[in-house]
């Protein structure tokens, strides 16, 4: 914490600030500079609430410097987390790939996708049987149904299934149906929701908030990792800006900033980071240049008949060209330092 | 639904486009332009989306034109909703104001505010016992040791009770004790508890969320109402924007905005719309001038010692002056017009 | 400054960014922390730039502390400047109203507007002669011919002439036919520009850049005022965000953050701020009650066959009724504190 | 343009729509729904204002659905422009590396970056003269000064020369001493500098606004262009957002968007486009492997000592190392359609 004076304090009010600063049991360190005085404050564990010193008479500015994270840290743990779903890992060497609609419409429509992720070589398959819909008068998903169908696809495909769950209860349902807990976008700050995952076993795919900061972010993968679930994996999906040509601004140098601070592996959604069927596949090839451990593609068999998000789904054969293309970079990409 | 078509499309091309829209049911309407065709859709009873079109030969754009909302509308319902909590009221003529502290931290400190809240003739009481706080490490406030001092403060003082609600036990909880359930900004798109609001027989406080875009606010109003609860109020709390010099950017203009559209009474948020103690005052006058139902505020009776927000939290005596300074304001501001 | 060091930095890399501070001519403060080293650097006369030591091994974060600006500080001038344009004052106890069609179309229709604008009692008159249009193809102004008819006006009706410079020879024609000039939100970076009124007796209106942080801002009208001209006045005029409910997002929170530091006054544009006809009003009255010194509103004789901005402009009788409701806000709103 | 009527218009509202639309010279489609009319305009030759329209009676939005560019278009021009400098170009089949320190600071400098620059294969040398600073009072470049030594590096080197003018002056300057006139992003919609660009014979690097949509991007080419420069590459430089992570939010999404409606080159800079050392390498391979036609990066042979933008500049090391990076993902990247 650093605390500025204004320029025109007194000695008195900065004595007054120091003392404050005392009591709390930290140290006070005055700094007396040509036009004002800066204090700074140590002796704390973790962040202190820069709001106590800012309505004090005579200060200008408090200024965290602390970070409120510990385990997401590379400091707790400098080399990367590799998060393993059954045999399969996300954050090793290879590139994970997680495929699939954006809602199981139907046990056809799910093995035919299914079909070609498995071809692929891919080793995970998405699918959403409860959707976090805007309007309550949209599809919101096969629920239950939906997950049963995933588990056939598992059994069929030896896919790992990751698939969303928005409540508590549909924890519960995710940990008896499939692989791989996602937590969306619109979720990433409910609590009650990232403590339950965090009690679960299951490995969880954290998404970015649509607004979320850098550190927000980091800060909900600590909520998890706090009850004791450390297999976290983080993934970039857009944030929203004033830009109207996509339906997200995909903020790639996330992956260069949680690299530098976090041992967790993340991914890359261009499928929502766009919503634009068209960039899917450039956005996903700079992703993997970027340094992504993985990328999470939305696919359809039938995207313009599908129940939702169908204009940002891959038809089978792109898909396919899209795996050709981010194999050959993910080859010639140099691996990003950690820290 | 308009279906703009590339310059280049051909007559096969928006012949099938035609064709597509009349297979699902609607009926197309082409309009051949100088440089493009355009292609109207209609006879939809609710938003088509436009993702199934924008993939098709020859289509350079689809353009949603239908709103998804229906029981929040001035269509529905054309004069404004009054919500009634008790004896009190929002939405009528008279200014409500929702005061208190940001967290309830003891009976003491519940009680001190309550008496200068209740002295100014406010009618409501706010106070968080389950806060959502960014770090899993900062205060998360009393829980239901919370609720039960606010249950005191309204049996001494006659206050309604305004308390957030986290998840769908804690509705429960809010139904036991308080008169009115807040969902946060965090939570305007948590679906789960939106439909568990709106399933209960106690009105509603629903803050915007961060990011939250004017159509995705008033469908989660739909939400709830689309549940059988239909006293919500709106909250504009500032929304994330680069600036930096307040901790959100408060958005007067969004009152004006849900006036066009909807009947539902909103009020202000002057407190985290800016996160600065000094700018409460000149905002919240702000707000009413711009023709706001109400206001929320953060008092403390000792805001340096605030266990959150403290760097928002008005002081009594500033409390009091922000009373007096809002009162004639509103007596002066004409009514805004409905619709 | 304050420079944040890694966890994991040495005594080595510490001692070196102190001697890189001392050699740059200023003085280290080592505060060891519980977890880490901050360093402290006082001496600077102004900002410093953080670039400098954020490279260095062992540094976490440099942190800027200083604020670049000078002349517009109420540290140099504790009260506030009011800007005399003629007998006509902005910054003072009266309210300012600058109003006006967004371009000057014809004769006709600046005296039609200005008949209205002087009936009531405002004195200053707003018109683009050179309009910054977003398209090659759009109207572009009248010209000279334009800043011709708005001497025209002033020479009718004794009001000021409020108009904008493009560039500076657009500069030299306001000084020949104009009482203020005025910098649009565009060129709010353009320093050669900026400059060039510096170098100005006439006074400037300085509208805020569309993505201009508050510093950003206020460092502009210091390139002003460090060419000696001291008669600036700032306009807020909404910003670029996600939300599309309007143009712009009108930031009223500007209005208390500019007085905390700066002794400038400032003025709030609801038009450009909203974009929005039917939000004029009520913004309007919202800029008066958060303490602006005045406001400057587009009015059209004809809306519906305005060249540029006809979605925003108010008609005659919108602008009168805009006077009748601003104007008692204003007597009942307590003057804000300057610092 | 297509105007929707609200749901309550009358049948005669909706008439007299018709009529304006039709007494402007244009066609109106009136398309009854179920729930509203929507009224379709057509024979408009460019963009129709739809402000026209959105505050006649009856009318609840009117949309735009024309493009106001033309000569960007890939509708005039289908195949992709190569820009040639010289004997070197930008938007052929090789990657065009655009490299030099953020501001000429001396001779020495400008020749030890040169040096490296040439020796990477790379054709274009960047560097300022005259550098737009946000503060009065920080380093404004040399000035003529530094072009003259950006015309030695040329005659030493090889090296075609990219550099920034700031007003009319300033591209007299560029055409004298350098090859390729750089339009800094504040300037971007400085239309006076954009129509002297226009007039002159040299091509041009438009960098993207803070706050810029990718139509008035795409219309500030279309500003040089209409004055008969045809040689206009772009530049994707971030944008503001929210994020702290960044200086700005690299939008790598521009990229495909720019490619699928204009046949312009587009190159990247990963150096302003994150404003961090550590993040230049990771999202300049992103940037081409996303298909852009170069890049233009920030070296310094002492970066710590930089005058300007010191924490984003590579050392000569580090720039090698992303030559040594880009290449090959640019050997496996498929070509991105155009259009």
């Amino acid at each position: 914490m650093l605390i500025v004076m204004k320029a025109d304090a007194t000695d008195a009010q900065v004595a007054h600030v120091c003392d404050v600063v005392t009591e709390l049991g930290f140290k006070a360190h005055a700094m007396p500079g040509a036009t004002r005085t800066a204090i700074g404050l140590t002796g704390n564990q973790g962040a202190v609430d820069p709001t106590r010193f800012e309505n004090l008479p005579g200060v200008a500015e408090a200024i965290r410097v602390s970070k409120p994270y510990k385990l997401i840290t590379l400091d707790l743990r400098p080399e990367k987390t590799v998060v393993r779903v059954g045999d399969a890992t996300i954050g090793g060497d290879e590139l994970a790939i997680i495929a699939g609609p954006c809602a199981i419409e139907s046990r056809a429509q799910a093995f035919a996708v299914a079909e070609a992720v498995r071809r692929s070589g891919a080793r995970f398959f998405r699918g959403g049987a409860y959707k976090p819909r805007t309007s309550p008068y949209a599809f919101q998903g096969l629920g239950e149904e939906g997950l049963k169908i995933l588990a056939e696809v598992r059994e069929t495909y030896g896919l790992k299934i990751v698939t969303e769950a928005l409540d508590e209860a549909g924890v519960d349902l995710v940990e008896k149906y499939g692989d791989m807990i996602q937590i969306g976008a619109r979720n990433m700050q409910n609590f009650t929701l990232l403590r339950r995952a965090g009690r679960s076993r299951m490995p969880v795919l954290l998404k970015r908030g649509l607004s979320a900061t850098l550190d927000e972010w980091l800060l909900a993968a600590e909520y998890i990792m706090s009850e004791g679930n450390y297999n976290v994996v983080l993934c970039e999906r857009g944030v929203r800006t004033f830009a109207q040509h996509t339906r997200n601004t995909l903020d790639l140098a996330s992956i260069p900033a949680v690299r530098r601070i976090s041992h967790l592996p993340v991914v890359v959604d261009p499928s929502h980071g766009t919503g634009k069927n068209y960039m899917v596949i450039p956005l996903a090839c700079a992703g993997v240049a970027v340094g992504a451990d993985g990328l999470i593609i939305e696919v359809h068999d039938q995207p313009e008949k599908a129940l939702s998000d169908g204009a940002q789904a891959l038809t089978l054969e792109q898909y396919d060209q899209l795996i050709a293309e981010v194999r050959p970079i993910h080859d010639v990409v140099a691996p990003q330092p950690v820290g």
